[in-house]
């Protein structure tokens, strides 16, 4: 097969791309001179103000290094003696994080079958079961992703239910947001979206991820205090999440926050994602499904799969159905994506 | 008491310090485009081949967040059932890591008193005794801090002679180097030195820091094979210690191997100590001992104390001795040196 | 309703009956005197002998308290760094341990579907797929329940087969025999069936259950030398599984092993589970299915159900399908199965 | 030497002992028929009541196998997130047990030099200074263990002060007492004595020790309801501490508390211990102390330690001193110690 010229960026993950521009000149200007370590500088007072100004809550706020470091952290601060979690069979603290939770908090996940990567209330009324029987694990919280690792958004009106639901057994709930601002520009696009599908749905604590959103490593943890142990900040010690010089995240969220810039990327990526999907929603075979954000899940034959893998590279998803992957970033261009969808079509 | 003009950087901490310059531009440079992530980028092949030119040996090169996660992956790295690490009084994974390695590892540390920060073979052969006896634990790893935590330094052979005791009773060697830069600087400031005090000496891994050196958060672990887990690498991911965006420490790492620049850094903090020192040696209730690395460890009254921190801050190391910590950084200049010495005849 | 009298003994669990007399009779002869604690003793030294006869093997033999420590310290000293455990969906370790495996090892169970509690190649190559790949948990061990929480049975070529697909891919395989007892006396009652279903057939560790089979507080975990860690005994001392007076579960085993007395009331237990069988199989609503060993999973009515459990208490089973569990056990009477079966009459 | 006939029982340990025959009785009584596993039985109800008696107070009871299973389902249920545990450098959970607190629940243990084996409230104001920082763990709860491991009793007030002193700080304090028998037999020899020094003075969690008090494996913890968790069933579950055949160690405390045997034979081995002390307190070079329970530390040259051992044997204790241990049990009885005292002669 002759291929048109690949695109200049991979659709593979919206961690093969770069930091922003505005990101990195950020971390620039705080680099300036010597600042407490560990927290105690201005960057991190008034990251952490802006984003209890987003979650209009007084929200605990902690910057930690990376998702699965967040997500031990947020589930580390929730979970008492024998209890478990509850998420879906496709979350990526069940299949992506190779035992980090069990490893690290001595926790069981229950996983629920989950075709669209949903939890539902149904799920936990069955697991609730187990509640004061000295031999089961006690279902503890609740996780779910938002948007999930299919893609899925949950809406504003699931989550809340799910909260409901959990909350009524006394359970607690946390949001793997690692894509919370792509299901935020999807949902509505401002601050009012990000409360109401998290604080205000009855979400205890957030995962609230940066890195795949165009930033440098930065990724933060809002806990609900009174719910939340008041030894958070001691858990993300002791799981090796505490950023000794935090300026250069917390420099980061606070450019993130102050005019949007975070919703601003993540409509981007999930504008390539739908431009992508009305370039090759005609071919049937694929199964495309609008996305829902930045990412879809076409099927390939063997043949075509490798062939396009080698001229620009994305991953397998699912090989026993010819699974794949196609997912957009905050700096993929409407150039990326007429050259990518091009390259697709020589397979067809 | 009047003060003169405070210096313009704290005496408080290497890690109250930005990032070099030219870190910063390698972080710019690497930043274009789209690369693989978690470590299959060239930033990453290109500075794991410079660790190994710099060991002289086939290591391998586990890219980290910080030194507490590189102290865990290496200890994880090394543990086996049952096995416990001996390690000294003031050892940062004993004091300064909230349990830490006790959490992720289930493991118990072994403290032994050591009023320099040393731990000697008349250490290891005592808790030896214990190998064998079902009710007590193993002594499976010694783990030695270069420079130490005190600022004191481990002569090349006494590292030699304390693997060399360590190996003979089956225990492995870490080395926590969270400021092996300046030990290397201090000892001869090659990698010869570099080599000589580590693989050289029989140690089995290293934890290598670049933060407090000048770096934006960039730590990294150096594993003899054979010897460390194969499964090292999963370790660190368990451990919440997997960067996604990798690019940006290891391109931190190949501007630091590439022509010395981490020992230029430290050695420059280093000179910056010793300058100080020679301000203020004369002034015999201090109790200044000539660091050997960047660090000193004075006496001060508690009113001269609190006056002089309230001017420059720095931080109270024994209150019950009225001792405090000075430490100096790889941006100290010779005019915040002059200005803290000046500060502090002050109160003399 | 009017029931009958009811049964001396419940078909409730083989842990509401008692001990053997010759098993207490074991334990009195044991008393006498001082001996060594901790397996120093002349009991321990036989039974471990009598359990190597029985493997025809030089295996490591540890005796444990209870069935759960047993699983621990079998799976504890099997499993590496970052590795899973694979299971069926009705494992002991993963439904009625609360967690424990998870929280003592700080492993992930991978639990898999099996409607009759069996696990088969086939889940096993689907998870091996994840071998080699760092964001996922690493298949370290298949564990298999013989016979299973379900009362079915492996075949001695279905185990055979299994451990060799498990040991392609480097996995070890746990045989949980906490009823291994029963399983022997049906698949052929002797020590040739008991070798032939596990070390035979590539087990490498097996829970040895006593305790529902008469014994008072009996367990052992017998391990293949090479495959098990070294540290076992380490293990099983870190996981709280060491007894102190072990004369008296030693003493136990030699009765036990010295004259085929565990097959002999394994065998008891299943035909009189046969028994009942025979006496109920006609009433067709139950959909009893003829049971391998000592328990039956027979549907009732809800009315029905509570009825007869206040009558003879049973455990329910699964209430959504008004399933229920009916058990026998070594001091069942043929009387109790005749008392027990005419109160079922009674309610149909 | 020619030694005289050596004793008939050793004087090595309280578990080389066997079970009194009391205890023997009442496990045979206990075996008739079918009772509730896991703790649902008549007996274990009776035991709980017996203990609730002595506690004077509304205590959760939880019997388990073994005495470090009882201190960490004891830990287990005061510990809150990134807590420690204070202890002594002699505490059995330090030296003992392999490293099992640490293992089985993620914790860190912060020893203190006490040459006496207690715990002094200078100990408690001294770590306690690390609240609140964090980068230090923190402790959580103050672990004594009465009689201590080297034969030393706190006094009631002793005890009391530090209760206060650690429940000024918001810590827990746990009793490790494996030996309490012995030490309420010393100290007044009733149920008020008991009380005294256990959760009258303040203690929130024991560890009540039967097995090395002529028990068969039978160990209870007595919680404080209000202090510790309100899960301690599950953690004792999780951490493998369930017996199902719970009604022979219930039936063994039921005989015990009844009547005040428990009392009994720990101030029978304190008497033994006592007389042993008369006999050979005139050979100074043993540096005997008299003994407050049953063991005793003296010194021996090297020779005379090895004969004695090869004609009795009993365990060596601080060889860098030629220090032994001796021991007495419910079961020495007077010939034993007068055969002993003689045989000790022969080397003097």
């Amino acid at each position: 097969m002759a291929f048109p010229p690949a695109p200049e960026r991979f659709f593979a993950s919206d961690n093969f791309s770069g930091t922003h521009p505005r990101y990195l000149e950020a971390v620039h200007r705080a680099n300036a001179g010597h600042v407490r370590a560990y927290g105690g500088d201005d960057h991190t007072k008034k990251a952490v103000s802006l984003f209890q100004d987003l979650c209009d809550e007084d929200v605990e706020v902690l910057f930690t290094f990376n998702g699965t470091g967040s997500n031990i952290v947020a589930l580390g601060s929730l979970l008492g003696p024998a209890e478990s979690v509850i998420c879906s069979e496709w979350a990526h603290i069940h299949v992506d994080e190779t035992g980090a939770p069990e490893h690290a908090l001595g926790i069981k996940l229950q996983d629920v079958p989950a075709p669209d990567a949903k939890v539902t209330p149904e799920h936990v009324h069955g697991l609730a079961g187990a509640l004061g029987n000295v031999h089961h694990v006690q279902p503890g919280v609740v996780s779910i992703t938002q948007a999930t690792e299919l893609g899925t958004l949950y809406s504003i009106e699931e989550i809340k239910t799910l909260c409901d639901v959990a909350h009524s057994y006394g359970m607690r709930v946390h949001l793997d947001g690692a894509r919370i601002s792509n299901a935020t520009a999807a949902l509505g696009g401002d601050a009012a979206t990000f409360r109401a599908q998290t604080f205000g749905a009855g979400v205890d604590v957030v995962s609230f991820g940066g890195t795949k959103n165009a930033m440098m490593g930065a990724e933060a943890v809002l806990l609900r205090r009174g719910v939340a142990s008041p030894r958070a900040e001691f858990i993300r010690k002791q799981n090796t999440q505490l950023p000794s010089k935090m300026r250069y995240a917390a420099a980061q969220f606070v450019e993130a926050l102050s005019d949007g810039l975070w919703l601003e990327t993540a409509a981007h990526a999930n504008a390539m994602a739908a431009l992508l999907y009305g370039h090759l929603s005609d071919i049937t075979s694929l199964e495309l499904v609008k996305p829902a954000v930045n990412s879809m899940y076409p099927l390939l034959p063997p043949q075509a799969r490798v062939a396009l893998q080698e001229w620009s590279f994305f991953w397998d998803w699912d090989l026993s159905r010819s699974q794949v992957r196609w997912m957009t970033s905050w700096d993929t261009s409407e150039a990326d994506v007429d050259a990518f969808a091009a390259g697709v079509r020589t397979v067809f």
